[in-house]
């Protein structure tokens, strides 16, 4: 027997839900739009190489396609991997892209925080050579201006922080190189476990207790941003490190861009770390304040992601947002639109259609739904559950007198129009 | 080495193709609205169980997801049998319901007809009891009207036909009944195919070189909708069998309420089989004359899937129009938009960054590049190629006079706009 549900992990959306996931991916697109995006779409799975060790730890949660014959495929896991590809072989060195579009992760689904097998991302990437810090500033512009016309009611905050940072940091710890990627990947777990979770994980990697310590008492600094700036500064000039000191400058020049550009509520966060591992600058997570579902965003700069695709060296700085991450965060009431036909007295066939036509033809949202038992309150039910705006009659007795009984959903106004002033007036009305 | 393409039968759309799915969705999306359709959206895989003996001999083609442990997966072939089983498991006995979405199909792909392995399909399907016909009647009429607006200048054709039609006809062929799902499936090529192909088929599927000859003899028959209406009415009236004689009383229904709602080129065919197993009344395919790209949309009546998926009995009609097929027979030229910031001295990033920041904020969309090496030439060049109307340069000159030299790309045309003018002017030109 056929089981009726979709997989694990996996949901269908209503009506109600289908409208505001567009009226999300409308506000969202606007704000690409305004920033010059221009929209590129990607196959639902890529060839299963591209996928392989791009995402650390967490590529075990790539879903693969069974081998049928041909290429051996994956379901994508993100937006960013497959726009690379698109970089790479085209040989782009210049672009604003953008492009909203389900990813897939086997991971352990919840549905309270939107965390989803599959989930819509809306991703936003600049590719290109550019002064240092303008372009990262302008994604914090570009994030914060989504967040806040997304929920104008809450607050949100985006955390900043840079990979070279971490690496220098880590560096100063005594850790070498070849272990900062899983040993930042055990940190990026800091916002859902305990710091005492995060130290058993590292002492499994191999990590001594004094190092252990050191990194606790770097990723725990608090301040304002001026005072980790200055923390950062200090902290690298000791270190000797080009890289560090370089990326401790570049982001104090971005947090004065993403101000001067109209960007707010940007904090540094020093334990801010991000789980893949293809970021090499600026790494960036928000979030709105006070809300259980955690990160609804994030992203960075990834340099050298094209280049290892075979393709140039095309510098890329962006972002994800997780479609489903805000969607329970944000209000929406779709407006009652157009003009269910009805009858109370049942009949009238050819003129209810030729009135759908009239109405269709002037883009009017219009449909009758003559069953065989009429019914007048079933009718004005029916066109107050599809979310019309009006009812129309038009039953015998209207037909006699030449004229529409037209009834407002909202307030229950009633109203009779004569049938050949009956367009103009609704056109009128539904303005 | 990781291979830099896209898995066969796949493609990426650029900028330009993403703007052109994008406004033929937006055609789409308006019509279905206009019929009162709601939105859903289903998830990409199914339940493997839910797609097993739905689609006929075509089933072979369904992409399965690897086992990893949970449930067997595979992606969705069509939005028919996802749609079904929403109706199924939500109960729901009435309701106008469109989603456009991918499915997914291991058929042999070509790019020049847009039949890809991954392609786009837009559904509507009205389920719910009514006269009739009417609801087959308001298909006929809306594909008719995608149609006519997709491309306004190509001529096309709604073909229309009858599984109960083709089931009569082939009882009176002196065909079982358990064997016309098999032979439909051999007539459904008969536009691909040509006739001895069709017989070699039949002749192994078992039929005798008689009943072959008796098939093409019926389904060759040309002749207006009013002359084959009434060569079927003689036929069912001879054969006794009273589904056939309903369906024939039903399509000629149908063409008249599909006239009178503003349906065109609406024509009977009785060679129309459609391949899938699920149809049990109308059933209909449309294309454009000429057109080498063949059908870009079937559908048709289907009112036992939902019951047959242990939900109510809730009789369907809808159709699938394949937006990849009617992709290269549409004609879209996406409108210039915006304003480019350029700088013919470099530098004035401060300034840059101010007027980038009004435009945002006033809905513009804008964007600057400011290179190391700056460049009249090619910030005009990338004004163009970024699909901006206007390229506002703003360099030391500019700023020294207080006023921005603004350029239209399309006429070439230039005017210095005082600064605190610059605003207000550039909202008017992009109104």
């Amino acid at each position: 027997m056929v089981e009726l549900r979709t997989p694990k992990g996996t949901v269908d959306h209503s009506p109600k839900d289908a409208r505001k996931m567009a009226h999300i991916a409308k506000v969202i697109t606007r704000i690409f739009e305004e920033h010059g995006g221009q929209p590129i779409s990607t196959p639902t799975f890529e060839l299963r190489s591209l996928l392989l060790n791009k995402y650390g730890e967490e590529g075990k949660l790539i879903y693969n396609l069974e081998e049928q014959g041909g290429d051996s495929c994956s379901l994508r896991y993100d937006l960013t991997v497959p726009f690379s590809r698109y970089v790479a072989s085209n040989r782009i060195t210049k672009m604003r892209r953008y492009q909203i579009g389900s990813v897939f992760r086997r991971d352990n689904p919840s549905f309270k925080t939107g965390r989803l097998r599959e989930f819509t991302q809306a991703d936003f990437d600049i590719c290109g050579t550019c002064i240092p810090g303008l372009f990262d500033a302008e994604i914090l512009a570009m994030l914060s201006a989504i967040l806040a016309q997304l929920c104008p009611s809450a607050s949100f905050e985006i955390r900043v922080n840079d990979r070279r940072i971490l690496s220098g940091m880590l560096e100063s710890c005594g850790i070498e190189k070849d272990r900062h990627a899983t040993v930042c990947s055990t940190i990026d777990k800091a916002d859902k476990h305990t710091w005492s979770e995060l130290t058993t994980e590292f002492i499994q990697k191999g990590l001594s207790t004094v190092q252990t310590d050191a990194i606790q008492r770097y990723i725990m600094r608090k301040g304002s941003n001026e005072e980790l700036l200055e923390f950062l500064r200090e902290e690298s000039e000791k270190s000797h490190d080009k890289e560090y000191i370089q990326a401790v400058s570049d982001l104090r020049d971005i947090l004065c861009y993403a101000e001067r550009l109209g960007a707010a509520e940007i904090r540094v966060d020093l334990s801010l770390a991000r789980g893949l591992d293809y970021y090499t600058g600026m790494i960036i997570e928000a979030g709105y304040i006070g809300s259980e579902v955690g990160s609804v965003a994030g992203g960075g700069r990834y340099d050298s992601l094209c280049s290892s695709l075979k393709g140039p060296k095309v510098p890329c700085v962006g972002f994800s947002l997780g479609v489903s991450r805000v969607f329970g965060l944000v209000d929406f009431e779709e407006q009652r639109k157009g003009v269910f036909i009805g009858s109370a007295s049942g009949g009238c066939l050819p003129e209810r259609m030729d009135l759908l036509k009239e109405l269709w033809q002037a883009g009017v949202r219009a449909e009758t739904f003559p069953g065989t038992r009429i019914n007048f309150g079933e009718h004005l039910r029916a066109a107050e559950n599809g979310g019309y705006a009006f009812a129309a009659f038009l039953g015998r007795d209207e037909i006699e007198k030449d004229e529409v009984l037209l009834i407002e959903i909202e307030s229950g106004r009633r109203e009779n129009i004569p049938r050949n002033e009956f367009m103009n007036y609704i056109k009128e009305k539904l303005k």
